[in-house]
Protein backbone atom coordinates (compact mmCIF):
# COMPACT_ATOMS: atom_id res chain seq x y z
CA UNK A 1 0.00 0.00 0.00
CA UNK A 2 0.79 3.64 -0.72
CA UNK A 3 2.83 4.96 2.07
CA UNK A 4 0.88 8.39 3.84
CA UNK A 5 0.90 9.41 7.24
CA UNK A 6 -1.73 11.56 8.99
CA UNK A 7 -0.97 14.78 10.39
CA UNK A 8 0.82 14.56 14.02
CA UNK A 9 -2.26 13.95 16.53
CA UNK A 10 -2.52 13.61 20.41
CA UNK A 11 -4.35 10.84 20.81
CA UNK A 12 -3.44 7.08 22.06
CA UNK A 13 -0.45 5.38 20.16
CA UNK A 14 0.82 9.00 18.98
CA UNK A 15 4.31 10.68 19.40
CA UNK A 16 6.31 9.60 22.96
CA UNK A 17 7.00 12.48 25.25
CA UNK A 18 9.21 12.66 28.33
CA UNK A 19 6.81 11.69 30.84
CA UNK A 20 6.60 11.67 34.58
CA UNK A 21 6.73 8.35 35.08
CA UNK A 22 9.57 5.74 35.96
CA UNK A 23 11.74 5.05 32.98
CA UNK A 24 14.52 2.95 32.51
CA UNK A 25 17.12 5.10 31.17
CA UNK A 26 19.41 3.72 28.89
CA UNK A 27 22.36 2.73 29.62
CA UNK A 28 25.50 4.49 29.59
CA UNK A 29 26.99 1.55 27.57
CA UNK A 30 24.31 1.25 25.16
CA UNK A 31 25.38 1.35 21.99
CA UNK A 32 23.50 3.97 19.62
CA UNK A 33 20.77 3.28 17.64
CA UNK A 34 21.70 2.88 13.84
CA UNK A 35 18.64 4.55 11.93
CA UNK A 36 17.96 4.73 8.24
CA UNK A 37 15.36 5.36 5.37
CA UNK A 38 12.94 8.15 4.72
CA UNK A 39 10.67 7.08 7.81
CA UNK A 40 12.76 5.62 9.83
CA UNK A 41 14.84 8.88 9.94
CA UNK A 42 12.19 11.30 9.43
CA UNK A 43 10.02 10.00 12.20
CA UNK A 44 13.59 10.22 14.81
CA UNK A 45 14.24 14.04 13.26
CA UNK A 46 10.57 14.96 14.54
CA UNK A 47 10.49 13.64 17.76
CA UNK A 48 11.64 15.64 20.69
CA UNK A 49 12.68 12.54 23.14
CA UNK A 50 15.11 11.17 20.65
CA UNK A 51 18.89 12.61 20.82
CA UNK A 52 20.12 12.59 17.73
CA UNK A 53 23.94 12.01 18.01
CA UNK A 54 24.71 12.76 14.17
CA UNK A 55 23.00 12.56 10.35
CA UNK A 56 24.73 11.43 7.67
CA UNK A 57 22.94 12.47 4.75
CA UNK A 58 23.31 12.43 0.32
CA UNK A 59 22.44 15.86 -0.89
CA UNK A 60 19.05 14.85 -2.62
CA UNK A 61 18.01 13.52 0.78
CA UNK A 62 19.13 16.76 2.06
CA UNK A 63 17.35 18.73 -0.44
CA UNK A 64 14.05 16.44 0.11
CA UNK A 65 14.39 17.44 3.86
CA UNK A 66 14.80 20.59 3.67
CA UNK A 67 11.64 20.83 1.08
CA UNK A 68 9.83 18.65 3.98
CA UNK A 69 10.63 21.48 6.46
CA UNK A 70 12.81 19.37 8.91
CA UNK A 71 15.90 20.88 10.06
CA UNK A 72 19.18 18.73 10.13
CA UNK A 73 20.38 18.37 13.15
CA UNK A 74 23.56 20.15 14.47
CA UNK A 75 26.32 17.34 13.38
CA UNK A 76 25.27 16.32 10.01
CA UNK A 77 27.42 15.22 7.32
CA UNK A 78 26.93 15.53 3.18
CA UNK A 79 28.09 12.15 2.37
CA UNK A 80 27.96 10.05 -1.27
CA UNK A 81 25.12 7.31 -1.03
CA UNK A 82 27.99 4.61 -1.41
CA UNK A 83 29.20 5.90 2.45
CA UNK A 84 26.00 5.23 3.72
CA UNK A 85 26.00 2.00 1.85
CA UNK A 86 29.46 0.80 2.94
CA UNK A 87 28.40 1.79 6.58
CA UNK A 88 25.11 -0.93 6.16
CA UNK A 89 26.00 -3.11 3.52
CA UNK A 90 24.45 -3.68 0.21
CA UNK A 91 20.56 -5.06 1.32
CA UNK A 92 19.61 -2.11 3.27
CA UNK A 93 17.33 0.52 1.65
CA UNK A 94 18.63 3.46 2.94
CA UNK A 95 17.68 6.09 0.69
CA UNK A 96 20.11 8.92 1.83
CA UNK A 97 19.91 8.57 5.08
CA UNK A 98 21.87 7.72 8.27
CA UNK A 99 21.20 8.21 11.75
CA UNK A 100 23.12 7.88 15.45
CA UNK A 101 21.00 7.90 18.19
CA UNK A 102 20.73 7.13 21.90
CA UNK A 103 19.03 4.62 22.30
CA UNK A 104 14.87 6.11 23.75
CA UNK A 105 14.17 5.05 27.53
CA UNK A 106 12.04 2.20 28.23
CA UNK A 107 9.10 3.29 30.19
CA UNK A 108 8.20 0.76 33.29
CA UNK A 109 5.27 -1.86 32.63
CA UNK A 110 3.60 -0.07 35.52
CA UNK A 111 3.37 3.26 33.61
CA UNK A 112 1.61 2.09 30.43
CA UNK A 113 -1.50 3.48 29.82
CA UNK A 114 -3.03 2.71 26.68
CA UNK A 115 -6.06 0.11 26.78
CA UNK A 116 -4.27 -2.06 24.11
CA UNK A 117 -0.63 -3.34 24.07
CA UNK A 118 0.81 -6.34 22.45
CA UNK A 119 3.74 -8.59 24.48
CA UNK A 120 6.10 -10.28 22.41
CA UNK A 121 7.28 -13.51 24.08
CA UNK A 122 10.86 -14.10 22.14
CA UNK A 123 10.23 -13.49 19.08
CA UNK A 124 13.72 -12.69 17.98
CA UNK A 125 13.48 -11.75 13.64
CA UNK A 126 14.05 -7.70 13.51
CA UNK A 127 11.95 -8.03 10.59
CA UNK A 128 8.92 -9.36 12.17
CA UNK A 129 9.43 -7.55 15.51
CA UNK A 130 9.72 -4.40 13.62
CA UNK A 131 6.81 -5.08 10.92
CA UNK A 132 4.59 -5.50 14.15
CA UNK A 133 6.09 -2.12 15.81
CA UNK A 134 4.85 -0.40 12.59
CA UNK A 135 1.33 -2.37 12.57
CA UNK A 136 0.95 -1.34 16.84
CA UNK A 137 1.92 2.04 15.66
CA UNK A 138 -1.05 1.77 12.95
CA UNK A 139 -3.89 0.28 15.06
CA UNK A 140 -2.62 3.14 18.11
CA UNK A 141 -1.11 0.55 20.42
CA UNK A 142 0.01 1.61 23.74
CA UNK A 143 2.78 -0.36 24.14
CA UNK A 144 4.61 -3.28 23.13
CA UNK A 145 6.77 -5.15 25.80
CA UNK A 146 9.53 -7.39 24.81
CA UNK A 147 11.51 -9.88 26.96
CA UNK A 148 15.20 -8.36 27.28
CA UNK A 149 16.92 -11.70 26.34
CA UNK A 150 15.90 -13.58 23.19
CA UNK A 151 14.35 -10.12 21.47
CA UNK A 152 16.62 -8.44 18.96
CA UNK A 153 17.57 -4.36 19.82
CA UNK A 154 15.55 -1.60 18.61
CA UNK A 155 18.50 -0.30 15.82
CA UNK A 156 19.21 -0.94 12.29
CA UNK A 157 16.81 -3.76 10.51
CA UNK A 158 13.81 -4.21 13.12
CA UNK A 159 14.13 0.28 12.92
CA UNK A 160 13.62 -0.13 9.32
CA UNK A 161 11.15 -2.14 9.09
CA UNK A 162 9.23 -0.27 11.55
CA UNK A 163 9.12 2.66 9.27
CA UNK A 164 8.88 5.19 12.04
CA UNK A 165 7.23 3.32 14.81
CA UNK A 166 10.08 3.42 17.35
CA UNK A 167 9.10 7.20 17.67
CA UNK A 168 5.31 6.24 18.26
CA UNK A 169 5.76 3.26 20.15
CA UNK A 170 7.16 2.70 23.49
CA UNK A 171 8.67 -0.70 23.89
CA UNK A 172 8.85 -1.83 27.37
CA UNK A 173 11.85 -4.33 27.96
CA UNK A 174 11.59 -6.76 31.02
CA UNK A 175 13.31 -9.39 32.34
CA UNK A 176 10.75 -11.54 32.97
CA UNK A 177 7.50 -12.25 30.83
CA UNK A 178 5.21 -14.09 33.50
CA UNK A 179 6.17 -11.43 35.77
CA UNK A 180 5.48 -8.71 33.63
CA UNK A 181 2.13 -10.00 32.22
CA UNK A 182 1.26 -10.65 36.10
CA UNK A 183 2.05 -6.82 36.47
CA UNK A 184 -0.41 -5.84 33.50
CA UNK A 185 -3.11 -8.43 34.97
CA UNK A 186 -2.52 -6.14 38.53
CA UNK A 187 -2.89 -3.72 36.37
CA UNK A 188 -6.63 -4.61 35.43
CA UNK A 189 -5.34 -5.65 31.70
CA UNK A 190 -7.27 -8.78 30.46
CA UNK A 191 -4.33 -11.15 29.23
CA UNK A 192 -5.17 -12.59 25.77
CA UNK A 193 -2.46 -15.41 24.23
CA UNK A 194 -2.79 -15.85 20.63
CA UNK A 195 -2.32 -19.50 19.44
CA UNK A 196 -3.66 -21.93 16.97
CA UNK A 197 -5.24 -24.44 18.93
CA UNK A 198 -6.47 -21.72 21.83
CA UNK A 199 -10.06 -22.79 22.89
CA UNK A 200 -11.96 -19.79 21.90
CA UNK A 201 -11.71 -18.03 18.32
CA UNK A 202 -10.59 -13.95 19.01
CA UNK A 203 -13.43 -12.46 17.06
CA UNK A 204 -16.10 -14.45 19.50
CA UNK A 205 -14.38 -14.55 22.68
CA UNK A 206 -15.33 -11.86 25.68
CA UNK A 207 -12.16 -8.55 25.25
CA UNK A 208 -12.69 -5.61 27.20
CA UNK A 209 -10.13 -2.56 27.69
CA UNK A 210 -7.21 -2.37 28.88
CA UNK A 211 -6.54 -5.71 26.84
CA UNK A 212 -2.78 -7.37 26.11
CA UNK A 213 -2.29 -9.67 23.18
CA UNK A 214 0.09 -11.81 23.75
CA UNK A 215 2.00 -13.43 20.54
CA UNK A 216 4.58 -16.25 20.67
CA UNK A 217 7.42 -17.07 18.55
CA UNK A 218 6.58 -18.68 15.36
CA UNK A 219 7.11 -22.55 15.50
CA UNK A 220 7.53 -22.49 19.42
CA UNK A 221 4.43 -20.47 20.07
CA UNK A 222 3.83 -19.15 23.11
CA UNK A 223 6.14 -20.86 26.20
CA UNK A 224 4.36 -22.83 28.97
CA UNK A 225 4.51 -20.24 32.04
CA UNK A 226 3.52 -17.22 28.86
CA UNK A 227 0.70 -19.16 28.30
CA UNK A 228 -0.40 -20.17 31.75
CA UNK A 229 -0.62 -16.81 32.56
CA UNK A 230 -2.95 -15.78 30.46
CA UNK A 231 -6.55 -15.45 30.85
CA UNK A 232 -7.65 -16.43 27.91
CA UNK A 233 -6.09 -18.36 24.96
CA UNK A 234 -7.34 -17.78 21.73
CA UNK A 235 -7.10 -18.30 18.18
CA UNK A 236 -7.40 -16.98 14.50
CA UNK A 237 -9.72 -18.61 12.65
CA UNK A 238 -8.36 -19.31 9.13
CA UNK A 239 -10.45 -21.62 6.54
CA UNK A 240 -7.72 -22.69 4.42
CA UNK A 241 -5.19 -25.98 3.86
CA UNK A 242 -2.46 -23.66 6.36
CA UNK A 243 -3.40 -22.79 9.80
CA UNK A 244 -0.44 -20.42 10.87
CA UNK A 245 0.58 -17.41 9.84
CA UNK A 246 3.78 -15.15 9.75
CA UNK A 247 3.81 -13.82 13.61
CA UNK A 248 3.37 -10.21 12.28
CA UNK A 249 0.70 -11.45 9.42
CA UNK A 250 -0.84 -12.73 12.66
CA UNK A 251 -0.14 -9.87 15.35
CA UNK A 252 -1.53 -7.25 12.15
CA UNK A 253 -4.98 -9.83 12.26
CA UNK A 254 -5.17 -9.88 16.10
CA UNK A 255 -4.80 -5.94 16.29
CA UNK A 256 -7.56 -5.65 14.02
CA UNK A 257 -10.11 -8.10 15.05
CA UNK A 258 -9.44 -6.80 18.98
CA UNK A 259 -9.73 -3.14 18.09
CA UNK A 260 -13.24 -3.79 15.84
CA UNK A 261 -14.04 -5.63 19.06
CA UNK A 262 -12.84 -2.92 21.17
CA UNK A 263 -14.75 -0.25 19.24
CA UNK A 264 -11.35 1.52 18.76
CA UNK A 265 -10.80 0.92 14.86
CA UNK A 266 -11.71 4.57 14.56
CA UNK B 1 1.55 -18.28 16.96
CA UNK B 2 2.14 -22.10 16.85
CA UNK B 3 2.24 -24.23 13.96
CA UNK B 4 -0.32 -26.36 13.44
CA UNK B 5 -1.47 -27.75 10.30
CA UNK B 6 -5.24 -29.41 9.54
CA UNK B 7 -5.43 -32.70 7.42
CA UNK B 8 -5.09 -31.92 3.82
CA UNK B 9 -8.86 -31.29 2.65
CA UNK B 10 -10.56 -31.29 -0.79
CA UNK B 11 -11.73 -27.28 -0.46
CA UNK B 12 -10.70 -24.51 -2.55
CA UNK B 13 -6.79 -23.83 -1.40
CA UNK B 14 -6.21 -26.95 -1.00
CA UNK B 15 -3.19 -28.81 -2.33
CA UNK B 16 -2.35 -28.16 -6.16
CA UNK B 17 -3.48 -30.86 -8.57
CA UNK B 18 -2.67 -31.38 -12.68
CA UNK B 19 -5.64 -29.98 -14.05
CA UNK B 20 -7.34 -30.38 -17.33
CA UNK B 21 -6.60 -26.56 -17.78
CA UNK B 22 -3.69 -24.89 -20.02
CA UNK B 23 -0.51 -24.66 -18.22
CA UNK B 24 2.37 -22.62 -18.68
CA UNK B 25 5.12 -25.54 -18.43
CA UNK B 26 8.11 -24.78 -16.67
CA UNK B 27 11.00 -23.24 -19.73
CA UNK B 28 13.59 -26.31 -19.46
CA UNK B 29 16.00 -23.57 -18.73
CA UNK B 30 14.65 -22.67 -15.74
CA UNK B 31 16.66 -23.34 -12.90
CA UNK B 32 15.64 -25.69 -10.17
CA UNK B 33 13.24 -24.43 -7.01
CA UNK B 34 15.23 -24.91 -3.99
CA UNK B 35 13.16 -25.81 -1.04
CA UNK B 36 14.53 -25.75 2.36
CA UNK B 37 12.71 -25.81 5.98
CA UNK B 38 10.60 -28.36 7.27
CA UNK B 39 7.17 -27.20 6.18
CA UNK B 40 8.34 -26.22 2.60
CA UNK B 41 9.94 -29.49 2.51
CA UNK B 42 7.41 -31.68 3.58
CA UNK B 43 4.73 -29.76 1.71
CA UNK B 44 6.56 -30.20 -1.20
CA UNK B 45 7.36 -33.79 -1.10
CA UNK B 46 3.60 -34.92 -0.11
CA UNK B 47 2.42 -32.39 -3.57
CA UNK B 48 1.93 -35.47 -6.68
CA UNK B 49 2.24 -32.64 -8.83
CA UNK B 50 5.87 -31.16 -7.90
CA UNK B 51 8.63 -33.19 -9.06
CA UNK B 52 11.86 -33.63 -6.55
CA UNK B 53 14.95 -33.83 -8.33
CA UNK B 54 16.77 -34.73 -4.80
CA UNK B 55 16.70 -34.17 -1.21
CA UNK B 56 20.00 -33.74 0.89
CA UNK B 57 18.92 -34.42 4.69
CA UNK B 58 20.64 -34.35 7.78
CA UNK B 59 19.82 -37.85 10.22
CA UNK B 60 17.71 -36.53 12.71
CA UNK B 61 15.48 -34.67 9.86
CA UNK B 62 15.06 -38.59 8.26
CA UNK B 63 14.44 -40.09 10.95
CA UNK B 64 11.56 -37.35 11.72
CA UNK B 65 9.91 -37.21 8.34
CA UNK B 66 9.97 -41.03 8.48
CA UNK B 67 8.63 -40.90 12.01
CA UNK B 68 5.70 -38.74 10.41
CA UNK B 69 5.39 -41.62 7.36
CA UNK B 70 6.67 -39.43 4.44
CA UNK B 71 8.24 -41.42 2.42
CA UNK B 72 11.73 -40.26 1.23
CA UNK B 73 11.93 -39.68 -2.67
CA UNK B 74 14.25 -42.44 -4.39
CA UNK B 75 16.95 -39.35 -5.41
CA UNK B 76 18.26 -38.54 -1.68
CA UNK B 77 21.36 -37.84 0.02
CA UNK B 78 22.29 -38.26 3.69
CA UNK B 79 24.37 -35.27 4.78
CA UNK B 80 25.49 -32.88 7.91
CA UNK B 81 23.80 -30.19 8.67
CA UNK B 82 26.88 -28.05 7.41
CA UNK B 83 26.57 -29.39 3.72
CA UNK B 84 23.24 -27.74 3.78
CA UNK B 85 24.33 -24.62 5.57
CA UNK B 86 27.31 -24.22 2.88
CA UNK B 87 24.75 -24.39 0.07
CA UNK B 88 22.50 -21.67 1.28
CA UNK B 89 24.65 -19.41 3.67
CA UNK B 90 24.56 -18.86 7.61
CA UNK B 91 21.33 -17.35 8.17
CA UNK B 92 18.97 -20.04 6.40
CA UNK B 93 17.10 -21.96 8.79
CA UNK B 94 16.95 -25.15 7.00
CA UNK B 95 16.01 -27.24 9.62
CA UNK B 96 18.10 -30.23 7.83
CA UNK B 97 15.91 -30.45 4.92
CA UNK B 98 16.90 -29.20 1.08
CA UNK B 99 14.90 -29.67 -1.70
CA UNK B 100 15.98 -29.32 -5.05
CA UNK B 101 12.85 -29.43 -7.66
CA UNK B 102 11.29 -28.55 -10.98
CA UNK B 103 9.38 -25.61 -10.51
CA UNK B 104 5.63 -25.76 -10.70
CA UNK B 105 3.89 -25.55 -13.90
CA UNK B 106 1.82 -21.54 -14.22
CA UNK B 107 -2.16 -21.87 -14.66
CA UNK B 108 -3.17 -19.61 -17.72
CA UNK B 109 -5.47 -16.58 -15.97
CA UNK B 110 -7.95 -17.78 -17.54
CA UNK B 111 -7.92 -21.11 -15.79
CA UNK B 112 -8.55 -19.89 -12.03
CA UNK B 113 -11.65 -20.80 -10.84
CA UNK B 114 -11.52 -20.03 -7.07
CA UNK B 115 -13.35 -16.99 -6.10
CA UNK B 116 -11.20 -14.67 -4.12
CA UNK B 117 -7.57 -14.11 -5.64
CA UNK B 118 -4.62 -11.70 -4.91
CA UNK B 119 -2.71 -9.83 -7.49
CA UNK B 120 0.74 -8.45 -6.99
CA UNK B 121 1.48 -5.42 -8.66
CA UNK B 122 5.87 -5.62 -8.57
CA UNK B 123 6.15 -6.71 -4.82
CA UNK B 124 9.89 -7.32 -5.10
CA UNK B 125 10.43 -8.45 -1.47
CA UNK B 126 10.68 -12.57 -1.41
CA UNK B 127 10.01 -12.44 2.56
CA UNK B 128 6.80 -10.00 1.89
CA UNK B 129 5.69 -12.63 -1.48
CA UNK B 130 6.37 -15.59 1.00
CA UNK B 131 4.41 -14.22 3.58
CA UNK B 132 1.13 -13.12 1.79
CA UNK B 133 1.41 -16.77 -0.29
CA UNK B 134 1.21 -18.16 3.23
CA UNK B 135 -1.40 -16.21 3.97
CA UNK B 136 -3.05 -16.90 0.95
CA UNK B 137 -3.04 -20.31 1.51
CA UNK B 138 -4.39 -19.70 5.32
CA UNK B 139 -7.50 -17.67 3.97
CA UNK B 140 -8.03 -20.49 0.81
CA UNK B 141 -7.17 -17.89 -1.80
CA UNK B 142 -7.14 -19.61 -5.40
CA UNK B 143 -4.09 -18.15 -7.05
CA UNK B 144 -1.67 -15.30 -6.54
CA UNK B 145 -1.01 -13.40 -9.71
CA UNK B 146 2.19 -11.63 -10.28
CA UNK B 147 3.76 -10.35 -13.32
CA UNK B 148 6.70 -11.93 -14.91
CA UNK B 149 8.87 -9.08 -14.00
CA UNK B 150 9.63 -7.52 -11.26
CA UNK B 151 8.50 -10.54 -9.05
CA UNK B 152 10.75 -12.74 -7.05
CA UNK B 153 10.98 -16.28 -8.07
CA UNK B 154 9.30 -19.47 -6.47
CA UNK B 155 12.22 -20.68 -4.83
CA UNK B 156 14.94 -19.88 -1.66
CA UNK B 157 13.77 -17.34 0.17
CA UNK B 158 10.07 -16.78 -1.26
CA UNK B 159 9.74 -20.50 -0.10
CA UNK B 160 10.68 -20.40 2.94
CA UNK B 161 8.58 -17.55 3.60
CA UNK B 162 5.91 -19.56 2.16
CA UNK B 163 6.34 -22.14 4.59
CA UNK B 164 4.36 -25.13 2.04
CA UNK B 165 1.97 -22.25 0.57
CA UNK B 166 3.80 -22.70 -2.86
CA UNK B 167 2.42 -26.28 -2.71
CA UNK B 168 -1.28 -24.86 -2.05
CA UNK B 169 -1.55 -21.68 -3.94
CA UNK B 170 -0.78 -21.78 -7.16
CA UNK B 171 1.24 -18.90 -8.70
CA UNK B 172 0.01 -16.84 -11.89
CA UNK B 173 2.45 -15.19 -14.07
CA UNK B 174 1.51 -12.83 -16.54
CA UNK B 175 3.51 -10.49 -18.87
CA UNK B 176 1.10 -7.52 -18.31
CA UNK B 177 -0.58 -7.09 -15.16
CA UNK B 178 -3.62 -4.26 -16.66
CA UNK B 179 -4.45 -7.28 -19.35
CA UNK B 180 -4.10 -9.80 -16.60
CA UNK B 181 -6.24 -7.79 -14.48
CA UNK B 182 -8.62 -7.22 -17.66
CA UNK B 183 -8.96 -11.37 -18.33
CA UNK B 184 -10.11 -11.47 -14.58
CA UNK B 185 -12.41 -8.70 -15.19
CA UNK B 186 -13.95 -10.22 -18.20
CA UNK B 187 -14.56 -13.57 -16.07
CA UNK B 188 -16.43 -11.58 -13.52
CA UNK B 189 -14.03 -10.84 -10.99
CA UNK B 190 -14.57 -7.54 -9.18
CA UNK B 191 -11.41 -5.78 -8.92
CA UNK B 192 -10.37 -3.99 -5.92
CA UNK B 193 -7.52 -2.30 -5.55
CA UNK B 194 -5.74 -1.57 -2.28
CA UNK B 195 -4.20 1.74 -1.35
CA UNK B 196 -4.30 3.67 1.64
CA UNK B 197 -5.80 6.92 -0.19
CA UNK B 198 -8.54 4.80 -1.42
CA UNK B 199 -12.16 6.69 -1.68
CA UNK B 200 -14.01 3.61 0.40
CA UNK B 201 -13.00 1.73 3.29
CA UNK B 202 -12.53 -1.97 2.94
CA UNK B 203 -14.50 -2.82 5.48
CA UNK B 204 -17.68 -0.77 4.24
CA UNK B 205 -17.25 -1.70 0.76
CA UNK B 206 -19.79 -3.51 -1.58
CA UNK B 207 -17.56 -6.58 -2.38
CA UNK B 208 -18.87 -9.85 -3.77
CA UNK B 209 -17.36 -13.38 -4.88
CA UNK B 210 -15.77 -13.69 -7.58
CA UNK B 211 -13.08 -11.26 -6.18
CA UNK B 212 -9.59 -9.54 -6.57
CA UNK B 213 -7.57 -7.66 -4.09
CA UNK B 214 -5.19 -6.23 -5.96
CA UNK B 215 -1.83 -4.93 -3.79
CA UNK B 216 0.90 -2.79 -5.18
CA UNK B 217 4.33 -2.34 -3.53
CA UNK B 218 5.37 -0.75 -0.39
CA UNK B 219 6.23 2.84 -1.28
CA UNK B 220 5.12 2.94 -4.96
CA UNK B 221 1.74 1.69 -4.53
CA UNK B 222 -0.75 0.78 -7.31
CA UNK B 223 0.67 1.43 -10.85
CA UNK B 224 -1.32 4.44 -12.43
CA UNK B 225 -2.42 1.63 -14.79
CA UNK B 226 -3.15 -0.84 -12.39
CA UNK B 227 -5.47 1.31 -10.19
CA UNK B 228 -7.19 2.73 -12.97
CA UNK B 229 -8.15 -1.32 -13.95
CA UNK B 230 -9.69 -1.75 -10.41
CA UNK B 231 -13.34 -1.47 -10.10
CA UNK B 232 -13.12 0.07 -7.02
CA UNK B 233 -9.49 1.59 -4.88
CA UNK B 234 -10.77 0.75 -1.23
CA UNK B 235 -8.30 1.65 2.21
CA UNK B 236 -7.59 -0.09 4.94
CA UNK B 237 -9.18 2.08 8.01
CA UNK B 238 -6.03 2.52 10.28
CA UNK B 239 -6.95 4.20 13.63
CA UNK B 240 -2.94 4.96 14.80
CA UNK B 241 -0.16 7.30 13.76
CA UNK B 242 1.07 5.77 11.13
CA UNK B 243 -1.11 4.89 8.22
CA UNK B 244 0.70 2.33 6.52
CA UNK B 245 1.75 -1.30 7.26
CA UNK B 246 4.00 -3.93 5.49
CA UNK B 247 2.12 -5.09 2.45
CA UNK B 248 2.34 -8.55 3.86
CA UNK B 249 0.00 -7.22 7.00
CA UNK B 250 -1.86 -5.41 4.69
CA UNK B 251 -2.67 -8.35 2.35
CA UNK B 252 -3.51 -10.76 6.17
CA UNK B 253 -5.92 -7.62 6.69
CA UNK B 254 -7.19 -7.64 3.61
CA UNK B 255 -7.94 -11.61 2.88
CA UNK B 256 -9.76 -10.84 6.77
CA UNK B 257 -12.12 -7.94 5.97
CA UNK B 258 -12.82 -9.83 2.39
CA UNK B 259 -13.48 -12.99 3.46
CA UNK B 260 -15.53 -11.67 6.59
CA UNK B 261 -17.91 -10.24 4.38
CA UNK B 262 -17.71 -12.82 1.51
CA UNK B 263 -18.96 -15.18 4.44
CA UNK B 264 -16.08 -17.26 3.05
CA UNK B 265 -14.10 -17.41 6.72
CA UNK B 266 -15.07 -20.82 8.22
Amino acid sequence: MRDRRQGRKASAGSRRSPRAGRHRAPHAADGPAILYGWHTVTAALANPARRIRRLWTTENAARRLVEDGIALPARHELVRPDVIAARLGPDALHQGLLVEADPLASPEIEDVENGLVLVLDQITDPHNVGAILRTAAAFGAGAVVTTARHSPEATGVLAKSASGALEYVPIVTVQNLARGLTALKERGFLLVGLDSTGESDLAAANVRAPLALVLGAEGKGLRQLTRATCDVVARLNLPGAIKSLNVSNAAALALYVATTRLGTDS
